[in-house]
């Protein structure tokens, strides 16, 4: 039986509750899960989403959650600003922590929870949940595999258009102490498929833009615009292999891009998240005359994919991500192996993002490191 | 506090489960959801199912389940033969029914069915989980607003490749006593569909084949397959529109298409069940130079995938449909309006396949009625 | 030295003038193609489009191109009423006949045609250029290959939206003298395909039907609409083969969409006239893990597409199709095999048209000899 | 009447003589063509290559070609290396050049050939087709209209395979003396692309890559690989949008790609060139539910696409588009508007690969002038 405490119920908080309710059913394999204690901004908001949710307890105080004794594992959806102090907190309560991704718009405190999860000695991972996809794990195989061969060159593009309209108002996403763009939104994201399927990025050159100078304010005035929501980056990772990494909150038309191009000595590998039940694989074993991308549809053989549907072509949703998420933390409590970004390998993430800022405020290369 | 009791626990029984188990925390607006009594083919089987799903008792006699006093609701997902006989059998014992689809082989005990139903005062529904996706929703919203004007033709096609081999081994499936072939698999679902979009078929002149003429059995000898794998049907609505209905289980490469085609006076829609979080419409509204198939990516505004994901085209995937359907189940037990196939208007689903066998024997158009 | 006699000189015209313009340049292995004689409805059109076009003579009466003695080749691509005089005319002249499709609205002066041309010993051909793509003759060659297996279903449908505007007046397309509807217009083009790859179509049963009952007429009338823009039919091939043929003049969005789906023992092929330069394939040799369609981009080793260019993914155009039917034409004249629909097979091509009007009028399967 | 003249007969030769066959009898508007003399490496090529593509005198010597007095248009398709030393002496020699790109591998050369067009008075342009095409010319027109509104952000890849086999053998391509590598072979393209529809390019901050370290030479050793074929770049341009171009020659799987990504602030577009027939777009003027990007078929009011077929969606190829170039050019030379990239544009193009170049060597940003 393991207790589930969640800080935070928005979309993210969401998705971690009908993670929790459905990672039992779905796999089989887990122990039972006990809806334990939910936390959020305020009592009667807490009261609510409880109940909707299916806790058995609220509160209106994080730390509250944090130290029930019947919760053994606390998942962070609280805005980023907080990640810190709650998973901090979490851990010298002695719990695992399942934290929503980016760690910390400030590296120190993103250091301070990696130090503290060492320091814990539980389970402390993120929330990079697009490295569970069947999909994407089956990349993995096939790279293992070498069935592109080596591979040589990559490119990633992370795209929505949440900030795409240029009269939508200022607002604290704006604000320089938001972090900086599409680069905190954003290339974590890509950065954390690099990290899953490749190994660390080296060196890193960074454009940045804005494409829209300022904003209306509430008052009818216009306030400049200190974030940028474009991001553009030649990226070299320490395997040698050279790509880039463009990511933009701007981009109106697309509502969840984030497509990867991977070319191998035999072959190549193409995939979009907007499309992510499918994946695109050319390789040069087909004979000639009949060389093209094909497009695989997820499937009962894409691991785990059949945990959810016997069928292939069926199809599974956003939420089923972090189901399969849910399962790997688990797998990891009980000292299996598993698929997961932890907060080393999210440091080393957001170390990336810092150098990222860093090579465009100084116009030139960047070693991460 | 509703309970439920679930008598299978395969491919649908666990896809129940989990919308059972799921229902409450996407949609918010249901009551407490206690899952009672998982009934099986043994107690062992039964007891292994209900503990993974967590279900509070478990029997390896359907008959349990109906009488348990505690259930409210049966979820019906046997093979399609004990339809009949579970589903009669809880209506009368006072239950609320889920049932899979179809609802029998023999028309004879889906009109049973149906007048168990009347005579109930329960609410019995089927499960055609197709016609619950935001991407179909949001075409009877289209055609109610006749964006793409008056439709004047239509054509279905409905395929997967689980018969395409043919060194797959003769089994039940190819029996004459196991139904018709693709008809009973797969021409319901685009009739759910056409159902709930358009209304009833009037007329239909059918054609079917065997791309196999015998099959391989465990003895090593050849054995005739008497069911028909592929099904094209020239169909007309009785509101004037025609049409075609094409089914294949041995289309290779096919893995759960459902593709719509619908042209009206002003413009055209196209869906694909493949990438059911797309819709693709075409309208003469658009300046003509840039008139082209737009392809929307589901979203929160197409009802009701916001409940799922607050974001864009981040996708549902298949057992999300059946969760919407279960909230609809929910919703038409408290009375309110419901988007769902009942048992009268499966049982025209039904007349209309029989009616497709019947005029491929006789060469010849048969009204459905 | 090949002397060109071109009679009409609209859309296909031009594409014959075009192709005979570039065939040499094209192939290389071709005689010198002199461009003598074009007819028109008069002199004065025809003086315009022979200078355009780059004829030495012009002239108002078609006969007189049928009469030219240094013409040795006539394209014939007047409106479909005059085919039959016009081609007939120029066989019993000596001279080999390149008419456009269809042959002739009425079956008898198609029959003569044919008579005509067995009679002549010269080489009389039509203008099925879908038939000379690289990827419709990849087709052929993976079939004959049997890379996808024993074919044991096909699906095509041919879509356009010219006839899709219910405010269009009525004009001549839509009496019934002009022949049967989208039959006429379109459902040849696939039945050229499915002679070239496969063979004949035994039987048929037919449905048709009009969009739009009644069209305005100039005097601000309406009149009642005597063609169908809309025929589905239900084949069989004389080689077992089952399949559907699906036909609209008036299906919005689609602008030259010619979708063929084979679907054989071992896989299945796709393709779309709108997308020619691509085809789809799958294969059950692939892997499972990866098996999945292919999209084939034309290149060199698509006979004859290197030709054109010698780099792959490039593309050909809809009018390089008819250069290439142009150079199978001169090859047939020289006495070499080639690809090409001649009287004998429009004949069945147009016998199979007519089988599908009278099955749709009765009501009724028909076999088409 | 025109008298032309042409130097190389190879790929973009023949495309050339092609383009010089067709463009009269499709544009109507243009003077008799008359095709004089053909130069190539030697005399017996020459002759067999004149007698194919129709050119009345042939010649070993290209020098030949250009004193001809009855050639008034050189078109020079000899390998790069050779474009200054054809183009200037066909310029002197008061003809007008047709020059494929790009203009020479040194730029001081190319600069000679700029100041020898403006010296000399006649056309002087480049062959920079893919500007050409109907789509792309239509992106110009969107832009011109506002209708994606001001774009912000653009991205441009271009990628084809010819180099990505490992085990090919080493060849001039490889010496640092043909140049640098990707740049030359593709980035131009881009940057025509760019040009014609935004303006020139004011920073770049390039990174190159090789995938192969070294290649096996004839005599059994390896050699190490001297060009990159790989090559990405962050940009500037004049106008203040941001921007990446991505080049490989090295990508397998992809043919003719190049994709182009244009985001404004009120909508996007994207193009690819291996379906340059088709052009996607996204605006937000459609209504919120329906908003997604449509695929828009080229077409009659696409110019000038109907100069080359009357009916929608049937498709242009890619020698179509070196016809619609040298119809711009005949427009040129007759004092009409044309949409060309002539030498001193093409001087600016290659100012920039070579300012990318240097970006590369000095890792850091360089300004272009």
């Amino acid at each position: 039986m393991v207790g589930v405490g969640l800080i935070g119920s928005g979309f993210m908080g969401k998705c971690h509750a009908l993670a929790w309710t459905s990672v039992r059913a779905v796999f089989g394999d887990v122990p039972d899960i006990r809806l334990v204690h939910l936390g959020d901004a305020n009592a009667a908001l807490a009261e609510t989403r409880a109940r909707e949710l299916g806790f058995e307890r609220f509160s209106g105080d994080w730390r509250a959650v944090v130290a029930d004794p019947e919760v053994d594992i606390v998942s962070v959806t609280a805005p980023n600003g907080f990640h810190a102090e709650m998973a901090i907190a979490a851990l010298e309560a002695g719990k695992h922590v399942w934290c929503e991704k980016p760690m910390a718009p400030d590296f120190a405190a993103a250091e301070r929870m990696a130090a503290a999860a060492a320091a814990s000695g539980r389970v402390a991972v993120l929330g990079y949940n697009y490295i569970q996809s069947p999909a994407i794990r089956h990349i993995g195989v096939l790279l293992e595999e070498s069935v592109i061969g080596d591979v040589n060159h990559l490119r990633v593009e992370m795209d929505e258009d949440f900030m795409a309209d240029p009269d939508a108002p200022f607002f604290w996403k704006h604000e320089a102490s938001s972090g900086y763009g599409a680069l905190d939104d954003f290339a974590v994201h890509p950065l954390s498929l690099i990290e899953a399927l490749f190994g660390k990025v080296s060196r890193v050159m960074c454009d940045m833009s804005r494409p829209y100078a300022d904003r209306r304010t509430a008052d009818g005035a216009r306030r400049a615009v200190e974030t940028h929501d474009v991001a553009s980056t030649l990226i070299r990772l320490e395997n040698g292999v050279a790509g880039t990494l463009l990511v933009s909150r701007s981009a109106w038309g697309r509502k969840g891009r984030l497509q990867i191009q991977l070319f191998g000595s035999r072959g190549s590998i193409v995939f979009d998240q907007e499309r992510f039940n499918e994946l695109r694989l050319y390789t040069t074993s087909d004979r000639p005359t009949e060389q093209g991308y094909r497009t695989i549809l997820t499937a009962p053989h894409h691991e785990p994919y059949g945990r959810f549907v016997p069928a292939p072509g069926h199809g599974l949703g956003f939420n089923d991500l972090k189901t399969i998420e849910c399962h790997e933390l688990l797998r990891k409590i009980e000292g299996k192996p598993a698929r997961l970004i932890d907060f080393d390998a999210g440091l080393e993430i957001e170390r990336t993002v810092h150098a990222m800022a860093r090579s465009f405020d100084e116009g030139r290369w960047v070693d991460v490191r």
